[in-house]
């Protein structure tokens, strides 16, 4: 489990309100929206691209955040936590939750026992997030 | 070298400097800075707790993130590609720039041929950024 990149939900829901749901979702386990990448507008305004609605959310619980950035800078190259939105050909949804204690198996951030304690938090509260999701 | 977590660069010039020069230098091959967390400004509203200035630029070329999620919409997971910058006690900037390849040894995205050619022009383009900013 521990290698598993993310958790994923199908839902039955719309894409945009999934993406009301899921935000709920994650500030109920301590996780704010930081950043917000609509693909789909970004993707049709920098290319003339078409592509389904996709937007990548980056999730931050700040006392983890902080003590992962206080054990090593380096950190902040894997934060914040993503969180992906994506609409189905059936009006359905696809959210894709990033798992922490995957990202920290890359170089040496394993060998940090703080890291591992934190990725092992957040990857704990990521993989509620989920199991609430597929409960709705 | 694949396996190399990050580029890492040590710059004299200050934190406020070095934000410009590192966007500059990743415009110069392609990627535009679509998000942007001050560290130091989340952790003094959030936690009330002070931490040096430190910023996390998320970068993306858009014809290679539309390459890979055209090729595997899992692979949000890992975008924007992220670019830190940090000052330093001297009155410098540390940066670091995520080594995508190494990101793609994650999971199963490596199987996919068209992410590992991705990974690869992303991790060159990343490398060379890196590299002009070390000649500074």
């Amino acid at each position: 489990m521990e290698n598993q990149f993310g958790f994923y939900v199908l839902m039955n829901t719309s894409y945009d309100e999934a993406l009301i749901t899921v935000t709920n979702a994650l500030k109920a386990e301590g996780f704010g929206v930081l950043t917000r990448i609509d693909v789909h507008t970004t993707m049709k305004e920098k290319l003339g691209a078409d592509f389904r609605l996709y937007t990548i959310l980056g999730a931050c619980n700040p006392p983890l955040a902080y003590r992962a950035l206080s054990a090593d800078p380096e950190v902040g190259l894997m934060l914040p936590c993503n969180v992906t939105v994506e609409s189905t050909d059936s009006g359905g949804s696809i959210v894709r939750i990033i798992n922490p204690a995957a990202m920290f198996t890359i170089g040496t951030l394993g060998d940090n026992p703080v890291l591992v304690d934190v990725a092992s938090e957040a990857r704990a509260r990521l993989e509620r997030v989920a199991q609430s999701l597929k409960s709705l």
